[in-house]
């Protein structure tokens, strides 16, 4: 941590800052420039920030350089995380498509999703069941009875399954019938709701809030981590930009960021980043290629009916032959795939 | 509702669209141009949203006119709504300051922050029990006890009393303490603890997510209020953008447009906007001159050891000095300040 | 200047970026922590940057706390610029407003924009010649007859003009016709041209780029003004965020940013920063109450007619209303207005 | 071109607009709905839009549906554009590396430069000889001198070369000298230098503005194209977000987006993009994969003593292993890299 003194801070201002840093045990380190002092501060420095510096008298700003989130930082946990998901294994060498429809309407056609997912290689199901819709007029999903459709559709086809949840109430049951608890963009910073996710014991997927840093979203992961819970997925799926040709802006520099700083796997969300279908082909790609560790994307029996989402959606026919043409990159990329 | 039409779009697909415009039971209205063909649709849209006419051959988009929300909209409530809490009335032509410290830290440091604030002219006090803090290792609030302790203070001082709640039980705890139930950017599309808010019965100040549009809040507020609430009150508290030089940026025009949108009183924080306690002042009285009706502002009996947001927040005096150098902008724009 | 080494950095690597530094004749302070070890540099750091520290091995990054601008800077010219123009002052106690319309379409509609414009207490004449336009086959100014018209009705109504340069041989035409050169948004890093306005020896008024950060602007200014021109006004007229419902989004707290950064003068453009008529009335009256030392507007005498910007335009009537409405505001602001 | 009138707009207000869509000689399509009337218009808009429709009695917003850019728009030019480049093609199923310093230092280092470029695989030596630095202190480019070194060593190498322009002088000298002229993204609404370098007669590579839109970018280009130029080539660098860990971010999508709205080149610059050397590599593989037409990367002899923007520039050894890893990722998306 660095104090940036005023220009015209006056040599009693330093003092009295320096004499705060040694009162809480800390070491003060006192560069004096012609312009600017700057005051480099050694040890807990969680005490000194409690203190406001910002506010002594003298002080221009402060300048925070270690991260506040620990667990999922690189730094202290360098090896990548894998997780384990039934045997399907999501990070290090490994590469992992989620696909299903975003909002699951009936068994039947969460079935139907399911097949059409596992035809084109897709490991894990996707499907909404709370809905976290713009409006409250909008379809809001099938809650409980879509879980359980979940559970059952795993049971036939043997994919593990997802599911977003917005609420306690959601993660209680969910806890029952899904193998990933999903967060969405809009509740990444609902804390309340990473705590009990991160009890819950199952893996969570952290999607990245809309205008959320880097740095937000590591320390909402280290919220789930926090808990006891070190089986946090990463999911880049879109910032909110100026730029309105595609629904959100997606981030793939993102995921090299990622890399550098943390050490949980990093799925990338084409479907909700773009909002379009026809964009969805070309960034699976570059999301294999520039080394994210698997997908999500948005696969629907038949998009046009579809209850939430269909513009984005991918029917079967279509999904596969997006995973064929994929299938080659992510070799490519050296990833395992099966 | 109108479809636009692919410049190389049949005649079939365009037979096609209003076939199924007119087996809704709508009417569709055809504008055939040289480069483009318009298809209106008049009548109930939602049913046509539902068959994801995006992705219907031959469209290339499909632009929708009127808004979601309803309760919250203008054109269907001309009248401005005036919340009345506790005979503090917030809307129509008087100006409320909400003002007190950013986390409830101990009954006397409420009491002290309460005191300071009517002084200044503040009719509500505000306080955070249960604080939404970005890492995990923050300081979290008092939670139950600091909604205990505002309960107090207002017995003590009168002022009706507003505390930010992060989840259900939040809500449950502070419908026994406190006057408004405050929901934080962070929590804006929390749509079950929107839902919450809504069945509490009490007035919600509802703030603008970060990076929220002006349709989305409204929609977030209309949450609120189809669960039969219609004490909502809107709080601008500054956008995220590219600009570091404030914490976020106060988007000032925000209150012209939800006028001329919507019949909600709008409250403008310039706290939380800023980040920074020099920048509050000259925008207390922006706010006051562009038409807002009302503030909400931090203020702390001793900012240097605030523990949560001490930066931004005045001390007594200073805060006496802003509402005495404000109260003339307040009058001058046609408000009663009492 | 502050280098920040990587927790794996070796004692070999601090060492030889002390070395570099020392060799420079620059004073290395070592800051030791657990986690990370700093090293501030006093002295001329310019020599230091070139040396680019920050893929020196071991480096994390290369933090800067001193702004590069430094003719606009406040620190080395704390006391307020007041540009005079014809005898109208600009900054200082002062306010002024610059009215007329987006586009001068021919000298009778200029004229009469003048009138309107002085009528409502206008002291500035505004009004464009060479107008940039997104589209090539957008109207694109009656280019240096245009400035003629400006000095002709200069002369009648004795109102100085400003008008905005896109060129070197705009420049060069204006310097003939003009009190004040603009440089608009889309220019503002259009270095040639801040040079050549600097050279000009006219009065400059700088608008903020779409996605500038308040540092570049200033830095903008610099260039300018280290051509020795000291006439530098400070133009901002929002900027591009995601909102929609406003054309840019209005960022009132640059006004007070400045104000702690730099001495320069500072216009708020309403105008343009909304692009709806109905929003000017009530910003003007925020931007005199933030503390602005003026505004610029757009009249036309019939904005159904204007062959630019029309719909953001107001007519000599609403003008006057808005003039009158606004005096009392500017003059509570403590500023004179004649 | 679509006319949305307000919710209490009277039939006199829609009949008066009507009236006017005629006498211009258009066609008026009515849409009466029950919340909402629409008015569409068939003919040549651009005469109805200089009426300022917005601003007529009762209209609440004109929604316009057909793009102003034509040339450069692929539904009037459906195939590709092929830039011919003394032989090195760029667009089509070509792949094209544009590689070299961010600033021309010195004949050597330029020499260098190119041959470290031409041995991983660059066809295309870029090399910047008018600077725009953000500081009017920074190195501002080796100007004239820089241009005769880049003829030079593409006489030696046999390399085209590119380089920036940044005024009408500059693109004076650089006919002399360069195969391709760059607009950086400052200067993307030069018009002024676009519309000179339209009439170079030389390829111009056009880079998006900060916070540019893809639909701003296309009428920028339209403006090279409208002085009769055809060989221009799209540059995504990256757009300013609030996302500070690069320097700015990505808009990988871009690329699919441009594909579908237009017929021209699109190259990705990660160097600028990022500003961070290390994720260079995978957005070079991102960018391939997702269908770009090429790549331009900042390589320098000697990162370390770089005048300009040294830490986002690769030594050629790593550049060379970047090629080598990228060129099956170019392989498998299709394209010739020769």
């Amino acid at each position: 941590m660095i104090v940036v003194m005023k220009p015209n801070s006056t040599q009693e201002n330093i003092d009295n800052i320096v004499k705060t840093i040694h009162s809480l045990g800390l070491e003060a380190h006192l560069s004096k420039g012609q312009e600017v002092t700057l005051i480099g501060i050694v040890g807990d420095k969680e005490k000194f920030i409690q203190k406001n510096p910002q506010i002594m008298p003298g002080v221009e700003r402060v300048i925070t350089v270690s991260e506040s989130y620990k667990l999922s930082n690189k730094k202290f946990h360098p090896e990548p995380t894998v997780v384990d998901v039934r045997g399907v294994k999501i990070g290090g060498d490994n590469f992992v498509i989620m696909a299903g429809p975003c909002a699951v309407e009936s068994k039947e056609q969460l079935l139907e999703s399911a097949l059409a997912a596992k035809a084109g290689g897709a490991q894990i199901l996707r499907g909404g069941a709370y809905k976290p819709r713009t409006s409250p007029y909008s379809f809001q999903g099938l809650e409980e009875n879509g879980l359980k459709y979940m559970a059952e559709v795993r049971d036939i086809t043997g994919m593990p399954v997802i599911s977003e949840v917005t609420s306690l109430k959601a993660i209680d049951a969910a806890k029952e019938y899904v193998d990933i608890l999903q967060i969405g963009a809009r509740n990444m910073q609902n804390f309340e709701l990473l705590k009990a996710a991160g009890k819950s014991g199952l893996p969570v997927l952290l999607k990245r809030g809309l205008s959320a840093t880097i740095d937000e979203w590591l320390n909402a992961a280290e919220y789930i981590m926090s808990e006891g819970n070190p089986n946090v997925i990463l999911c880049e799926r879109g910032i909110r930009t100026y730029e309105t040709s595609t629904r959100n802006t997606l981030d793939i520099s993102a995921v090299p960021v990622l890399r550098a700083k943390s050490h949980l796997p990093i799925i990338v969300d084409p479907s909700h980043a773009t909002g379009v279908r026809d964009y969805v082909a070309p960034l699976c790609k570059a999301a294999a290629a520039v080394g994210a560790d698997g997908l999500m994307v948005e696969v629907h029996p038949n998009p046009a009916c579809a209850l939430s989402d269909g513009p984005q959606s991918l029917n079967p026919e279509d999904f596969k032959t997006v995973c064929d043409e994929l299938r080659p990159f992510i070799t490519l990329a050296g990833r395992k795939f099966e």
